[in-house]
């Protein structure tokens, strides 16, 4: 039984979202030296400003310069996951085929390439399911069959890239209780991957247990 | 063993199209009265020339304008096929929670839940993993915890709108022989639930044999 | 001098929007019988509850079923407020091409197709960049070329098509006292041409002097 | 008299398209060793058929992937440009603001802030309707009146991000002889930065006389 994990393979450097800001201004003379990845201060204030204050009806963000910011991800999650994660539609997705790569998913032992739901019977019967399949494949069954009797606990990989904007609604949406645990688990996987001073752009929509 | 279904709840009348296309050029004068949800013999070959050639490299179509026609459906299909049609992110998609309606999912005989996937022992096992979901469910496992054990088969439901540009895309890519054999199905059902007005501004992107 | 003017030209009937909520929740028996584009007391309620509170961090509404709600209006504005429009994404736009019908939008008096700033100077300047533009297209100079004569004041028409979810956004950005003057007249005669029972979809969005 | 310019300003490495490609498939162990922003030959073949042969009906493009690549240019070109650029809606644009920056625009000698039409006349109109916007600001005119006087030749600039799948299409509909010359030349001084290891996914989308 195993569990989500994400890895940041790239990401945009934090200047280039003040440079954004100051382009619709034409206040670039007034921009920090913003070495290391860090913005300086007047650019770290402008930008939380701008874009990290809470909404109000009538009071939006200036977010839409947080586009300019995209990280590149490897995950790894279930099909119960990727059904979650495929409906962020401002994000662009590549994963891992069940026609081309379903053996990489199946091979081994069963348990191995399953998600632990947490309950003992619902990981054995997904894993039983995942032998099943095994044994269609070793008899020539096509994968476009076969795959019916997947179960959604079967993990998958993919490569997810998101812009800041996008991420701090997800970070919104799936960080909070009433989430599905795996897609939790998988949204503070991926702020731990966050550079340390791109941070502040979405540590206020990480749940931290108060509001 | 039952199979996909679609059903047209509501659409946008053809003219719109034809508005917008003698708006960009100032050519309102020129437009047929076109009643009953059937254009005109004049704007039915402006529409079909400018949205539907067959776009080449520096060729491309005009066919934004087909973006202004919606089509809102009623649709069943797999948990298979919806991690396909998640896919179409210029589409809207309301789908059966599987939260909140797993019951609805999996009430009554699994036989009567699960895709056909033309294969005996693969809708057997499926049925077998939706009758385990079933026995979770009465032994008060949550849903969020059973769900994954729920094969891919299982049926679910939906409210999908896309606009004619999107789902002039949509059929090119999962009417052909190569898509999943559910998809084709489904787009197939799709294509059938058109209004006869409105079926030349898709049939070229409706695989039919030859190419 | 002339300003901005919105004509509704079709729209998704109500009942399509609580058909959505209950097909994700499987509570479609509880639906009332919504005759005549009114939802009844019991969706008014759930739509209303769901979709148009006031999201806090952490408890966004589930406003996604609006996309199935798609409005398409044809709009009259000045080529200033096309700057502003086209920045909306999630929306379709046709505008009339300065390619291709030029003449339309500066035949007859140049002061009736310039937008009225409220200042007599800058709409007389206007007017004389727009006899400009005539007098070009007389001397056969491509419209191409005399456009970039064009003041921002000139008057364009448009077809647009935009579903709810994303209107609740324009309505929040764009009737508030410091967006530009034009767009927020815009705004309000685009909300007069909403359905009378789609109105509360909307109402808490739209400005109204409080906060 | 001015013309338009392009920098750019960060990109995603090219290795990034490969991995997302090979992780579909599960074939990463089949990837070149891609240093120095180059695929090797093995992926440089695999991407360049994927991703990039000429698109038939029914025999789509795999170019999702290449979503994860993005780059960000800093843009200078006319407020009739904008008109166009704002359309290509899958990509972001922080624009100088016209309420905020107007001065910046206008400051100093007109010529100087107009775009070169091409055509006398056009520029000396052009100049003069932006002398008139200087002459309002300095009389205290607020922005969001005087601009209505603006002419579209008025400079503008802009941080522009926009993935390779949807810069592809940007170049297929702005490289051609039909489109107005100056987006033709802005797509031109894009295409010049784009660094040499990655031109291979636009080549075949840039004009270059054949077809």
């Amino acid at each position: 039984m195993i569990g989500v994990s994400a890895m940041l393979l790239h990401y945009t450097p934090i200047w280039i979202v003040a440079d954004a800001a100051r382009t619709c201004t034409d206040t670039i003379a007034f921009s920090d030296d913003n070495m290391e990845d860090v913005l300086g201060p007047r650019d770290h204030a402008l930008i939380k400003r701008i874009c990290c204050k809470h909404a109000k009806r009538f009071d939006p963000n200036h977010d839409s310069i947080l586009e300019h910011l995209n990280y590149t991800f490897h995950l790894d999650f279930s099909r119960a996951c990727l059904q979650e994660l495929a409906r962020h539609r401002h994000a662009s997705i590549s994963v891992q085929s069940t026609r081309y790569a379903l053996h990489k998913a199946i091979d081994g032992e069963a348990a191995h390439c399953v998600y632990d739901s947490g309950h003992e019977d619902v990981n054995d019967m997904a894993a039983l399911s995942v032998s099943f399949v095994s044994t269609m494949k070793n008899l020539k069954v096509p994968n476009d069959v076969a795959k019916y009797a997947i179960p959604e606990a079967l993990m998958t990989e993919a490569i997810w890239t998101i812009n800041a904007r996008s991420l701090r609604n997800f970070f919104e949406l799936r960080t909070v209780p009433r989430a599905l645990d795996e897609i939790q688990k998988l949204a503070f996987r991926i702020y731990d991957e966050i550079p340390e001073g791109h941070k502040f752009l979405f540590e206020d929509f990480v749940y931290n247990g108060e509001e």
